[in-house]
């Protein structure tokens, strides 16, 4: 067990990681995209190919893929939707999903407001996260897109870090515990 | 009182900005730039001539803020921290601020992770965010720049909606109330 941050790099730009401790088991290498315009578009330019490109529409969650999936979005004109982690009081008959299991026990739920759900609908759909680890917040957003009736075609992530249950093309395998 | 859409130009971008129902009062215009690339480029492009051109450091808060700051940041080179509404587990340290008083009576508490506290000391910061109302929170990111021994140059937000009682630069007025 070390407290050496963990050096990761994306195209030019290299990051030395912070460790979060977890639990008693060790520590995790923490990405963090938000506030950091330089690795974000280092990032984007390298998911852009793994996009699939018959993709209409991009979903996200908050809070820590948004830059990333505006990066992206800039780039490959895809527009996309956000899924919240709070019912927001503007919502109108939002979409109510439970995410499956979460590493911490902790319970969360995801909210796609109803505006958002219908642009969605009859459209090919890429899930776009900054870091796919259990795979249970992307399960429950695959969820949403079937709801919304939108036809899902592909999950990218920048990291993968752990051992999601659906196909995830990822850039990087970052190790879950050092 | 009317459910018509409030039309908003920023640049060569006109958006229908949907109104919602506060209370049983009337409805205000919602601004919502996440998801929207193209209108948050225009904000962007139209807001970074009112930022403080000695801004050393950007200070903005979750969520609806922070796609507009990451273009402000691309544009100018200026970077960005990022004030949370929860504690992570990952923080150190962090600074904690109550929100003095929000319009809906909910109680708000801010989250500065002390490494980005850090990042802020003896530098000249400007508070951006999408939108300015009452300023509670404006308030509270004040004091959260002062407590991380920063210095502040400016706020610029790209509406205001309502009365805040500090000095806000902003490109557009938006009803409170319709």
């Amino acid at each position: 067990m070390t407290n050496k941050p963990f050096s990761v790099t994306v195209g030019t730009v290299t990051r030395e990681l912070p460790t979060i401790q977890v639990g008693e088991m060790g520590r995790v290498p923490l990405v963090e995209l938000i506030g950091d315009v330089e690795f974000t578009s280092a990032v984007a330019d390298a998911l852009r190919p793994l996009l699939p490109p018959e993709t209409e529409v991009m979903l996200t969650v908050v809070t820590n893929s948004l830059p990333l999936t505006h990066a992206l979005s800039e780039r490959t004109g895809v527009p996309y939707v956000v899924v919240r982690k709070k019912r927001r009081t503007y919502m109108r008959d939002p979409l109510i999903q439970e995410v499956p299991s979460m590493t911490l026990g902790v319970n969360e739920t995801l909210w796609l407001d109803g505006r958002h759900a219908s642009s969605l609908k009859g459209k090919r759909v890429t899930i776009v996260v900054d870091v796919v680890a259990s795979g249970g917040t992307v399960e429950a957003m695959q969820r949403l897109v079937d709801r919304a009736g939108g036809q899902l075609v592909g999950c990218v992530a920048a990291f993968r870090q752990g051992e999601p249950k659906m196909p995830v093309r990822y850039l990087q395998e970052l190790p879950k515990m050092i």
